[in-house]
């Protein structure tokens, strides 16, 4: 079973990667390429579902995109010319499989399938309700609950059916829907999520990055904008915006550690951004040192820019291997006491007796910081400071993202002071919330924050209708040194 | 299947690592995770056999090591205190399995288990002899003469029988043979494949590379002698030197591009020879740029050498995909004419406008180099200037590293003006074999290099009795500008 | 994939068979003894659902009983003293396993798993009216339907969601439903499929035949009876008849080819009714022949039967493999033409130079008769009577039984007379229809049958919404002589 | 994995079944179906062998023939106008597969692959001293130590390296050698294990029964006599004869049990034969009953034979099901203690009340007859009498046939009347070893039997080598009445 490495366990994880096309022959391959650049969102399961003009058809299967969407009998059973898919965390099994997406139905209206990036925040809510009234859920999930809503509404067309369910859920969600009306990708009002705009010869593309253009060729036309929905099919290109207008907070974590750093995000280039936030860490929390090293590979560009900013040379103190795609379960109890360095590896040769400045995007539960500082000292350096590119994670996410809940985060159980200790830095320190946004460009509005950042702040975007956070961020000094 | 990305195609491949060791519990366990260390040797299948006292127990799977080895009722059929293991490169299917490594014979004196890297030069030689004697072969590659040889010698005992045959074979081998007699590590005379030993607490190791040390916390001792057999047995640790003695050509190809930057290859850090073949590379053919871009990640060590000897600074010009580790065949006709970037991806952001250092470790047939500079041209770079870090590779290799045919050599072919003219560089230069020699702190004897460098000068150490290399290397000149 | 031999696909074949158990630990390895018994029903799928008190849980399969429900790993997850079960023919892939049985809904009262013998014929109807009341259907069968006429109920309890339900259905059905408030078995007013009720210590079982009380040492109770639901919880053993009475109609068929021998159908011997066709067979349609020969296996009570009242030696002229129950694909166009004899193979030194009665069941299509006919010439037989043990089968079945169309039914083409032609047999002979309903100790009452006998007549005793018949049988005599 | 069903345990088991063709289009497909009738012969692997012309291929599966030899990836793999293949009995996994036939090795002089029905009685000597030679086994059988000794031999062509390698053998072996100087059939001096010779066209076929002529419409030509070499290549059939002459033993047992009733066995119909041998049982040990019950299906003949002999009619008292090709493992605790009856059935409808005959081919543990007698008991039978188609069976084989170690076989540890006992039946009676050879149109030597009897009688025609029998058979009564 392909799945994330455990040090990945210590990362937050998108939980999904959605594609979209309408015109091209054979869209099929068109979205299988395009998941494959998305795969970084979601490595356990992938689907696609295509229309032939009469037909739907889907494959989904668990694991990769590669092994399963370059296979000849798969693809030739997803003939067409509109096509989406998607790329998603999940578990095994016979289960997990009827969660994987695109989940299609047939409806009364004719075929629907959707695939969908995002968390619903009162999904179970409305699940309750549907239930009652005689509705029958195949999956465990919240997309679902769209379907049931569209197909209990008593509106005319498919548009006007997904918009009515839509006015009913509440949270995140960024969808590519394709019906015999067409394909329709649309974003929540509040734009939490990512979703783009792209364009191949004649065909439209929708995709959650850009890396997913840059793949196939196709050229970035502009994002899909908070709340609107676009409908794609022979007729052309529509677009309605049937929500109440509200101020947008898309996600700032895409630019921390979800998108690629080659993807362009509300119109900046992450990897641009990354090195901004690295250069504003080296300014805000300076420290002599020999090397600036990243930890593999999420560090690298924030670490080039604290490497800039300081003038610290910039070295490959950590080697990652790069068959750790798969987990290796270590196989005895003879081997699991030894500090087994299956992802990452010393540079001992570089390390020893030197000053290390090490980078690393964020702080989850701190089970790997803590391993990597050991790591840099056993091979020998004689100071570590570790650097974070994102404020302290004092909250957990209800859009989407898989975090754990809010006791297992390292910032919502002590201090930087603490943690530092925790971690047995010689000094650690954390992005401010205000240095991060400076890294975007932008001053932060602390009335109105311009993005979703409630994963440092507590400061939610909607309300939480399935879940309440029972306390609010801990105040925290942002820099400790010991 | 795991196999390798096309683009890797277009390297060298080494074609093997082995792991050994005598006097652990559960020392299968070690060598699952000394082989996945070893995992870039040879991705495409792998075997461990144990002894468990009594007793000799294999198993052998095409494959990556996790997925096969990580799994209980694998590891739970590989008792005992001594083990041997082997990663490898093949093609598929059952034909195949029966040449995946450790081979395994029982012989009159008992069970006989051998790991190989490297390649026997007259191995079809002596098994048409063998053959007529009446020996018949299981497997298609030559580690098994060698097993045959033991089995027909007359000598006394298993090390006498394998010192026996390994007189009449030539070319390359490290070998881990494991008999009820112990386990022996030894080399061929010129040392031309790697293999070091370690100890962990009463456990003896030996390796290809020192990663494989530090991922179960061994510590390093020494490299195995060119020449040198070591046995180790309850009753310690003997070393043999049954060989004429001659002058050792380790392979030079090692430091290049096979061996893990983290490792120590020959006494040296391979990150820091690899900085050292960059900055040698600025020196003999500098460039105005704005950036210095590695092909990642085998480029990235001589970049930021080339980067930190020429004050031009290092930036990720060219960002890889984490999920290339499986092969994805692209899937139709419409995707297949696009230059689709599954494996690379340009930083458009970054690249756009300016002048560009591109440095990869080597050009083997030159399709990949071909794609990356027109990869750069597409995202708007202004300039770009191909810099390699290692001689042209004219001719091929017969010690156990996967070349092509000298025909489909780029180098082989034509000039370094034509092969830039071929690759659409600005400019293309490779670091001069004295320059490489210079980086690993030697000066190369003409007469008798220290070093194998037979792929970039035709100068072979030792007879190749099964193939016949028809011409010497084209004579060319290293740098060319256009 | 274990499917049916192609000399079955000219039988009529059982669609399903179930079985259901309340009181018994490990309920769910008798259900699986249970549908091994039931096998011959439905060879190409299984499922079993158990409630264990609390949660339920189901594994469905493609493939036979054995190989899949007596794998410790499967069992294990299916704990608890109620189960029910089922086998099925269906079609391979993804897209068939969501079509095995048991069906299982969490509705809004709970869990709701159904098995299902038989099949409606206003399915189609009932499925596009729910449709647009907003009802999403995961499978494509017919038993769905009832899942969501319970859901959209407003009905009380489970049981009176269930009788709503089937008021609304028309066709055949008999049914286990396993719920919170205990285990359901009902068969549909007209009892056209059986269903058998057991006993075993404190546990009450429900089966489609007698033989899987037989496997599981349980003793036969009684027959449910057509109309009738049996509600069996912890509180005891409850009857319900909450529809109107009507004459039943059980299917003649079961004991012509479906039930196996040693089961009791209705009360009767189904070996011993066979044994009563063949002798009614043999004063109906008398020959002068040396031995009487039964296709093997199906064939051989009735042979028995026409042995015994004619007195001409039963003997074994055709050898049936044992290893058929794998489809064999003839291999390559060199063998496909030879009249290759996979599943049978004549005795040639029994039949040569002999005149020869052979008995079967029924003829469908014909192609296997024709084969059987001249497998007998080739041997050398002297003349081929061929003894029908059934009438001639003119029509479809629309309860459960999959036929082919009308119109490739031989018996619906051509004349008894233009069939011996046909299969080119000395004679041909089917028995009567009120020769059949004597072997059954009746006299057909040709206004009111008092089986279904449809497949022989054309007298459907239901209507057909989603079907229509447009043709009645045509007028055949039943004996020809050539 | 498809073993036999554990109520087979209690048979012997045939151990292989051998097919050769030479001069046909597609010569695999002919194999795949000669071996698919040898089923009953070996069902736990199958391998085929094709010579092209230039080159051999093979493919070996665990597992039936249908399901692995029918699939087009597979027999397209084959090619070639001669092949030869095998069916066989073994156990699972990697280690099992490579010992699954045919057996290929590479020689000096070609290829050469070799199937075997039989056993060498001197294989473990022969194999030690060829391994003391430095010959190296690749698989665990005996019938590897042909391929060495013919690899070893010092003669010119590779029917005189064969020659030379059997007259060092001793035991039972019908062998059919494809190399490319055509395909070798040839059958021990004493003609122990069957081989017969046919024609299709231009085509020559060998197979172990003429069934497997049947079924691809071969002509039976007659048999490979005992002590011949027959040589088929393009140039025609040559027979060669290079054993001194001994007086043949063809297994008697073949008769009794191995070969189909369909098959002719050394010129004579097994299926009447088998009737000879029930109506010699009437004969020797009459009993008044009521009905003669066949234990199915091998029983069936012997039952008819008896039934016929004393008017005594034949019924099917126990319904045997289709479906226990797979062994099912009873899946718990709950359902192991019940008397489960997953093979066969009692027709208690027919039994109740009656005075039954049972009719078996054999005694071996006598498990199954103790629990078929009480499942007539349990079935009301008022009398239960066994009558057995075969002497008891003392001894073991060592000559291909699975059979228990003598201490276990029942016969071996008890007289008849004890036995009668043991299996609680109310009289049990065998035929006489004079009654069996009678039954075969034959008056038994008792100086130089006609047949190898061992079985019966302790009566080896070769020495035991590797193993030595210690007692003789205990003298018995062979009917026993109480």
């Amino acid at each position: 079973m392909l799945t994330t490495n455990p040090f990945d366990d210590d990362k937050l994880r998108e939980e999904c990667g959605i594609f979209g096309i309408w015109g091209a022959e054979n869209a099929a391959s068109f979205v299988a390429l395009g998941l494959h650049a998305l795969q970084h969102r979601g490595q356990e399961a992938a689907g696609i579902t295509v229309f032939d003009g009469k037909h739907f058809h889907s494959h989904r299967a668990m694991g990769h995109v590669a092994g399963n969407f370059d296979r000849d009998d798969v693809m030739r059973k997803l003939p067409g010319r509109t096509a989406i898919g998607h790329v998603r965390y999940s578990t095994t099994g016979e289960t997990a499989l009827r969660n994987v997406q695109p989940l299609f139905a047939d409806l009364a209206q004719g075929g629907f399938a959707v695939a969908h990036n995002g968390n619903l925040s009162n999904a179970m809510k409305l699940r309750r309700t549907l239930n009652r009234r005689g509705s029958i859920f195949q999956s465990t999930g919240d997309t679902e609950v769209i379907i049931h809503l569209v197909a209990t509404s008593d509106r005319g067309n498919n548009l006007d059916k997904l918009t009515d369910a839509l006015k009913q859920v509440e949270g995140a969600y960024s969808l590519v829907v394709l019906t015999d009306e067409g394909l329709v990708a649309c974003r929540d009002p509040l734009g939490i999520r990512p979703l783009v705009m792209g364009k191949l010869g004649e065909a439209t593309i929708f995709a959650s990055e850009t890396v997913a253009l840059d793949v196939i060729g196709a050229s970035y036309l502009r994002d899909v904008e908070p709340g609107e929905l676009v409908l794609v099919n022979d007729t052309g290109i529509r677009s309605y915006r049937p929500f109440e207008k509200v101020a947008p907070r898309p996600c700032i974590f895409e630019h921390v550690y979800f998108s690629r750093p080659d993807s362009i995000a509300e119109g900046q280039s992450v990897y641009e951004v990354r090195k901004n936030i690295g250069a504003e860490l080296a300014r805000e929390a300076p420290v002599e040192a020999d090397y600036v090293v990243p930890v593999p590979d999420s560090g690298v560009p924030a670490a080039l820019g604290y490497s800039q900013a300081s003038a610290i040379p910039f070295e490959l103190g950590i080697i990652r291997s790069h068959y750790v795609g798969r987990t290796f379960i270590q196989p005895s109890q003879e081997v699991r006491h030894l500090g087994v360095k299956l992802k990452h590896n010393a540079n001992s040769a570089l390390v020893r007796g030197k000053r290390i400045v090490l980078v690393d995007d964020s702080i989850v539960r701190g089970t790997t910081s803590v391993k990597l500082v050991q790591m840099m000292r056993d091979a020998g350096a004689r100071e570590v400071h570790m650097r974070i590119a994102s404020p302290p994670t004092t909250h957990s996410c209800f859009y989407g993202v898989d975090t754990p809940e809010r006791a297992k985060l390292l910032a919502a159980q002590m201090s930087v002071a603490a943690m530092a200790d925790y971690i047995n830095a010689d000094s650690l320190a954390f992005i401010s919330i205000e240095g991060l946004y400076r890294a975007l460009g932008e001053e932060r509005d602390n009335n109105q924050p311009q993005r979703c950042d409630a994963c440092f702040t507590g400061n939610y975007p909607t309300s939480l209708t399935d879940l309440t956070e029972k306390e609010g961020a801990p105040s925290l000094s942002l820099v400790a040194s010991r």
